[in-house]
């Protein structure tokens, strides 16, 4: 890598890191759609044949208490002891979050109020990837917020590992939460499941979380049958840092989000040549000691860029047109550039903050929008599981007076004469026989 | 139509009804792609040829000051004075809204707080149905949130009427509201020219507002590359009645649902055998004046039900399943159904709350989830309009120490030794040198 001034750098070379690797991939959309189409015509037939192929007769989709058991046995203390501080942290988050969901209502007139109540979404699927992976923490902050918004049906699913079986810390990680339907399908096949229900596995309102790009386009097609979350892609680091950040820290926090993979996308841009510099040399210091420096190096080559800015208001404009999944500011003032930052999904300030920090410990969603789709959709927390119902309450007729004429003439203006005729006929003579 | 009991009619008629219009048209997805990827590639000039060869040379798509001067003198006073309450009334219950939105802090444990920030979508595009309709009232519904959420960029398409004109009101509707980039163009076009941006039209990050079958299409084939709002289809309104509800009104309130188009859900489901009777009594009486009768018969032959109920908990249980876009309940005390009803997407409560006063006036939105959709979406607010961006801070090595342990645990659970590093690196001797 080598250090550049942002405003030299072609268009060329920009336009690849500002759009990185999210592009929905026309290529499998054939394939996910027949999966999909698969899955709602045949259901479980089609996911345990599969399964059963790789892992034997024995084969089912859905865990068991004895399942639950071995898990127990092959986990540490020290992850049991992380699991509940994680756990705890998540909660406190959510519930202030939680607060922002209290009724209020609007006394629009004398005797006309609006309202709006909360109301957990009924039935919610969480998918947390597997295979190779392994991410209980993935558990905590899909789960943690259904569980506190108050939904009442939650279902996970998960790609078994090479021995059928899901994962000790995952399934631990779900069970800690008192999540009863955990199911072993991964990949396409387990939104196509939650989004139409098969025998075995129920359907859901809403899916949750991120997957390889055959999961999210899954996700984006059956998107309109149930609701999303949000399309999210590769993990991606921004880093906007002046001459007081340390570049062994920025090295490190850089290189923590390269070895998600070779996608992965690490930005960093700053007013000092120095500190570009050091973390260029930090970098390569760091990567002789990491096992997975082989995955770290092919994700700074596609999308990575260190790059030198004029001032911190030219590093904010280009983060805020980049909408970073992950925003660290490692500054003087780390609250004063905050307050012009527009698009971030999290954003972690100063230099205590690591990024792996809010992955895991300081109680923040890490499921968050990428490829900047952080512009338009949210993070993850508590109100992406419910929503408030609206209500509203005209009192009494003389109540209804107050608004009749607006009614009548929009009702006239649009054609509707139905419209219309539904307020003035509370008027017409006879009408008071009925009030209630 | 004929009175039945709920639990005697047999499941082809009851999943008729429960399915209503609401279904994703394979016949249309693929002219509405090859019509997404027309604008995309041609932009400007794909729409302008369409529409010149209709209204003739000097046809523009923006809309310019000529046009909105015309607008306002064809206008009654009336109209001006309906539209003044009508805004008045929905940015009353935006701004209570918006209290929601205030920032909330976690101090999860000394020195380390999570908390999120307001943070309006810069750029939205609001689509208003138009062609015959003339719906001023759905532009105060999308545009004023919009603007009291803080989007900087409003951008509003409709489709011209005959005469190549935005209809009069809802020009005056939105150049009321300030909007400035109003555009002619409708259907899959406008979805496209709003995701992908033309010369004349910008692109935007959040799509909103209702359309035809093309225009929701579209809006799931471009979601991924933008957010939406929803897939909104026909309306429908549902009402739950006991003996105390008053036939003519409930039969009114129906009628002004139906006359939305042929599409048209309208369900009530009652305790008693004489209201049930005498709404059908009503509707014969009520359809002889209307001008929009037909559409209304349409309507309750294909999605109309008016059956019996044993018990309102039989009449909402059925309506949780519907989950309904307009609920009514108009019994003794609404408020006790209320607080059973799980999935809706607006509802009036009591005699006087006519689905019109909440189309128009009562400050509530009418941009809602329709065709079971409420189970899963929320109804338009101004948090449609932004979202809370995460923030954290650790604020000093002594607090990151708090936390340290769970951060390494997980790193090394989940096989990321990077992300254990980047927390255990700030310990290390040496890296105090750079503290900030």
């Amino acid at each position: 890598m080598k250090v550049q001034k942002l405003n030299i750098i072609n268009n060329n070379k920009l336009s690849q890191i500002m759009r990185r690797s999210y592009e929905r991939n026309n290529m499998i959309s054939t394939p996910v759609k027949q999966i999909l189409e698969n899955v709602r015509q045949r259901g479980d037939d089609i996911l345990i044949t599969k399964y059963r192929k790789r892992y034997g007769k024995s084969f089912k989709l859905e865990v068991n208490k004895n399942d639950t058991k071995t898990a127990y046995s092959n986990i540490s203390p020290e992850f049991i002891k992380s699991l509940k501080q994680a756990k705890d942290n998540i909660t406190k988050v959510c519930l202030t979050e939680k607060q922002s969901t209290s009724m209020k209502i609007c006394n629009v007139e004398d005797g006309i109020r609006v309202w709006r109540e909360w109301r957990a979404i009924e039935k919610v699927g969480l998918y947390i990837p597997g295979g190779k992976a392994v991410y209980p923490s993935s558990v905590l902050m899909t789960g943690i917020p259904a569980i506190i918004a108050g939904c009442s049906e939650i279902v996970l699913c998960t790609p078994p590992d090479n021995s059928g079986n899901i994962p000790s810390p995952t399934l631990i990680a779900a069970d800690s939460l008192g999540i009863k339907k955990i199911f072993k399908v991964g990949g396409a096949e387990a939104i196509g499941a939650m989004a139409f229900g098969t025998e075995t596995i129920p359907n859901v309102y809403k899916i949750f979380g991120a997957g390889n790009s055959y999961v999210t386009e899954a996700k984006l097609q059956v998107f309109g049958t149930v609701n999303i979350d949000m399309p999210a892609g590769p993990s991606e680091v921004f880093i906007i840092a002046d001459d007081t950040a340390n570049p062994a820290y920025i090295a490190a926090d850089l290189l923590a989000d390269g070895e998600h993979g070779e996608d992965s996308a690490c930005v960093l841009l700053t007013t000092s040549r120095v500190v570009a510099n050091k973390t260029i040399t930090e970098i390569n210091n760091q990567l002789k000691h990491l096992s997975t420096a082989e995955r770290v190096r092919e994700s700074l080559r596609r999308y990575g860029l260190i790059a030198i800015v004029d001032s911190l208001d030219e590093a904010i404009a280009f983060s805020n047109e980049y909408a970073p999944e992950h925003l660290e500011i490692m500054t003087r003032n780390p609250n004063q550039v905050l307050q012009k930052i527009t698009n971030a999904g999290s954003v972690f300030l100063g230099s205590w903050t690591t990024k792996s920090s809010g992955d895991y410990a300081t109680g923040a969603n890490h499921v968050l929008p990428t490829g900047g789709m952080a512009k338009m959709f949210p993070s993850l927390s508590i109100e992406s599981f419910g929503r408030m119902m609206q209500v509203q309450k005209v009192s009494s007729k003389k109540s209804l007076a107050k608004i009749r004429k607006t009614i009548e003439t929009f009702g006239e203006t649009e054609n509707l004469p139905a419209h219309k005729n539904a307020t003035s006929i509370r008027f017409k003579e006879g009408g008071d026989i009925y009030e209630s």
